[in-house]
């Protein structure tokens, strides 16, 4: 099957409803939305395995406005337009030395962009700062992480991985593994996964466990949820194990790290007792919790998790700006 | 109305006169090659208002070589030449980490840059090193700032905002506020203006005001010119108010800087003693010289003047490309 | 001569050999493969030179991976794959903010690149880390420098600028000037032309002298070679002279420095004694050995070396990701 211009947005019901609208936080999709973006995410695959890309958004300008560096998420942004047929104008190194530092406001900076650009790519290290520069943006801001706050397109992709690697969401038990306190894509993709039938498995330290916030949030939905110290109690009946790094930083007491850090590393041995179809995922970059001898499992998602990146800010950006 | 790479330049006076030149200084524009730029960035509005940008200029390449960051000139240069449908080698970080620091002269540098791309646009914090680099270059140059010296297209984008605005330049009144000693975009904003018949009115304090060898040049001109220290004195008559900052730093008495700020500063009560049909203008950023609650007011251009930057720099790499 | 996307590699013995290889070092290219890549660049320069590039690797991208910075090396690459009507992911600066500095293997980073980009141009202060790349990515590595190890794309522009410039390569005299202790370039250069039925003149300080093993590698092959301390001695016989920087800093007696620098600095007059068909080329940057002086002499190759890197990286890029 291969899309055209024309043909892309056929039989996609929501179609139009993401014309000129900002990405800011997970809260902010309905599931047929998310039923929506995932399936233009399945098209975007399918154009970028055919034929690369296409002419969808030629002339289009995307700003990639990052004052922290993310090499990971800047590529995929600027892949994904380029794969559009668009055209991108790099802010990624140096914000801090041009404008800003003379004082500008980032509403000021924002609205200076919008008048070269068709939409804006922010990544920022403060709460809140995309919903600011969404206030004054006149062109669609997507939000590319704001500090602890969202990174809803990290979440999107997460929830795309697990539908693409499992053909389904409803009915998953979906194992978080590692840094649930600190962790942004954990939260989110929980999340997420409240518009679906899922039982959760929260696997950490008593001190790195998940906010007690969002714990309440999944109980409020009645989703079955189960929290443990240790990931071999939940290798079993998991269908997602999503992984995260557990920071030895975070310990004030080394010792506790070094006894608990072998329950949160992810090795062949541990995928023996998984089930034969389950996908194990991680946000990336990994430092030693997944071992690399787990790489050529099938059940290895983490590098696939990384493509369904492009693919997913594809279909928004198509979304947003068609 | 909308234009091809065919009709584009139709019925412009001029359009072979710039193919293949260096923009430098404003000093090398003659009355008909501003009409020209402006008569094209005209087009040029049109054509990304219509379609968002032309295939004008496809595989011709711009670098963007600056050597002090500079976000908001950059990225103006950069959306233009992808709006044209070319491409840009973006080298606006770190050069002093490479082969600068090898100790490689300008020359080899601009002269390695021609051997990949069509035209150089310079950022350079030396006065006189455009000119230097348009010596050694076989392509076009064009100065994106030179240190003190020059910021030609930052100039030409002011004129064309005050004819997109009001229509005309010529019977003008334009008051220029702030910092007018060190202020390079007022120096070069009046010297295009001598081309026309404007009346001037500088406002500065004492120790910033506009230099003698300008103010000389404007009376030599026979162009009206008063000089104030208070923008409430020019609020009234003027056509045109070019605000540029005063900064603190520049006074060595800060008690002397704390009195006369508020002379410099544009708030919504003062533009209800301004001609309804007037313009507010700053070269950007800005830092509280214009309230953000004047904002919303039609006569505040200011973001609008960021827009015809666009339209400007798109006017002069087609002119200079084609 | 003009060529399309169908008649580009029209006649060309080898051209499907490139397709998904990975460039890594000069040892890996046969002369037959040697002839294709020159064969090829010359089918560049003429598309280039005729309408500035073509479209035959539209919506393919290229991701620049740079370690370290090198402007010259980033711009000739990018400005290659734009030619060809690709697009390019610029990681030039920061990557070691970014996840790097998180301790990402360089596997992980160009496993996660490559779910993005077609290929990947890498640049890296460690010897055998394009090596490494290539094992681990799913898509071609073009080593663009591995520290202290090779810089292929370097080596076969030389060559092929020796082609174009004299139209031959094999009967030539080839001297080297200047640092050949730890000049890759002329390390790189000698091996592929041995190849060829070159003689070699290896001119340097004694503390400069070719390494041994290089040095062997020549005898061993049977080529004619001479050391010398002094360009003079050779300057008649060469019909290349390959000149790079004799660096003060090597020296730990600056007296000998100071009393060697003139063997090996090209000036007007040296050229008086040499052929009238010859050619002196630099990788650059250069900072005194070459004057500017000789930049008007019609042997002075070096900024046409540069071009022409532009159409060996466009015929690499080509073979390997058409």
């Amino acid at each position: 099957m291969s899309y055209t211009i024309d043909t892309l947005f056929d039989d996609l019901p929501g179609a139009n409803g993401f014309h000129g609208k900002d990405i800011l936080k997970v809260a902010q999709f309905s599931r047929d939305e998310l039923t929506y973006i995932m399936a233009l995410g399945e098209r975007m695959r399918e154009v970028v395995e055919s034929s690369g890309g296409l002419d969808l958004l030629k002339h289009r300008l995307m700003a990639a406005l990052f004052y922290e560096p993310s090499t990971r998420t800047s590529a995929s942004f600027i892949a994904a337009m380029e794969r559009l047929g668009g055209s991108v104008i790099p802010i990624t190194q140096g914000v801090q030395f041009s404008s800003v530092s003379k004082g500008e406001t980032l509403g000021d900076t924002v609205r200076t962009l919008a008048q070269y650009a068709d939409a804006i790519v922010l990544r920022h290290p403060e709460i809140g700062s995309a919903a600011e520069a969404a206030h004054y943006a006149p062109v669609p801001v997507l939000n590319a992480g704001d500090g602890a706050g969202e990174h809803p397109t990290q979440a999107l992709l997460d929830l795309f991985t697990i539908q693409q690697e499992l053909g389904q969401i409803d009915g998953l038990t979906v194992a978080m593994v590692g840094d649930l306190r600190f962790g942004r894509t954990v939260h989110s993709l929980t999340q997420l996964l409240l518009n679906y039938d899922v039982g959760f498995r929260f696997v950490s330290p008593e001190i790195l466990r998940m906010p007690l916030a969002i714990a309440n949030q999944v109980r409020d939905h009645g989703a079955e949820m189960r929290e443990t110290y240790d990931v071999h109690e939940v290798i079993e009946e998991a269908d997602v194990l999503y992984v995260t790094r557990v920071q030895k930083e975070r310990f004030s007491d080394l010792a506790q790290y070094e006894e608990v850090k072998g329950y949160y590393i992810v090795d062949p041995e541990l995928l023996t007792k998984a089930k034969e179809k389950m996908v194990v995922m991680h946000p990336l970059p990994r430092v030693g919790e997944i071992l690399e001898a787990v790489d050529d499992d099938p059940r290895a998602a983490y590098f696939r998790q990384v493509r369904n990146g492009l693919y997913i800010r594809m279909a928004l950006l198509a979304a947003v700006l068609r």
